[in-house]
């Protein structure tokens, strides 16, 4: 998604580590309008799927899940990492590993809003080690639903994930995928199977 | 907003001790066609107040605030209340009752991204004490920016939230209001001078 691709490179930070940092529209500043069109592609590239929920994690994942499950007209559930005051009953709960305490997070969501009749799309930020998203299939797996696709926003393919979610035998598509942040760079794959240009956006309505 | 009302009288749970749970399509589950609508309830209220920047909190409050942010075609920040790796910069930090773990909970937002030249509208799911609203007002204090409204999703009266935020000296629109939870009720303000009815959803796009 060439948008996507060059607001990256525009804002984006490199860290090192393998760190980036898009912060600017799309882990705490929102450009709703490039969300937006964020969710339409996903949307597009599942359309044919027949997906029917879409599950995601709190917190990042909730902006591009949402406008995916709308272009989608499907709901949205997000594994929650903090258990509110209000849920009582019993949750499906995987773990997977924190990324902003150490550790382990856990992940949970109700079985109240997801059956084994769902087609389920997973969407997230980042696929990076996979784990979160392997944590959120295998939910959908304790539920009886069927995983039919996995979609990220950006996907760093050093760090393994597509080969962590291998198991899944799923889908998985990136709006972006980045092969290298080595020398402080920002590395894109060359020309990504799925990759075209879209309409160019701003902050809040598209152009 | 009409529709809201009747969405929280089918599926709203009234769990006792002031708490509702409307987990089905706010707080767990998403109704991305609702939540536009509601997006775009919110933007309505606001039109005419130059807003520039949607101020919000994780989790919660990231969907209406991002649909409102779309209607509005300005972009959204949401308070951070984990300190993600990526945050190396000093930012601005308030803190406000934790609802999830008791005690208090850090609210983070980067100067880079709030500037004093900002018309805000903060958004977020419940009015109940109104100290988280607080909270965020008194980060757009910090950054010198004009706070210019608060919207939220559901307001409950009886917790008392916009005595506490009178000293903010600004609109405060609910798009539902609560009166009272109690005998296992759930009961609306007559007929609040906002309320209107608009057309109905279902899940996904609008009807």
């Amino acid at each position: 998604m060439e948008v996507l691709k060059q607001r990256i490179l525009a804002e984006g930070k490199n860290l090192g580590r393998g760190i980036l940092k898009i912060d600017s529209f799309l882990n705490h500043r929102l450009d709703a309008g490039l969300m937006v069109a964020m969710g339409e592609e996903i949307a597009r590239r599942f359309a044919d799927d027949r997906v029917t929920l879409i599950l995601t994690a709190e917190v990042s994942g909730i902006a591009p899940a949402l406008t995916a499950g709308y272009a989608l007209g499907v709901p949205v559930v997000y594994a929650r990492k903090h258990k509110p005051i209000t849920m009582k009953e019993p949750v499906y709960i995987e773990t997977a590993p924190s990324h902003t305490k150490g550790g382990e997070t856990h992940l949970m969501v109700s079985p109240e809003f997801i059956h084994e009749t769902d087609r389920i799309l997973i969407v997230d930020d980042f696929l990076a080690s996979g784990k979160t998203l392997h944590a959120l299939a295998r939910i959908v797996q304790h539920a009886g639903a069927e995983l039919v696709g996995i979609a990220c926003v950006v996907e760093k393919t050093f760090e393994g994930g597509r080969a962590f979610l291998a198991d899944l035998n799923v889908r998985i598509e990136a709006l972006a995928t980045i092969v290298s942040l080595e020398n402080g760079g920002i590395q894109f794959a060359d020309s990504a199977p799925t990759a075209r240009a879209v309409a160019d956006s701003t902050d809040g309505r598209l152009a």
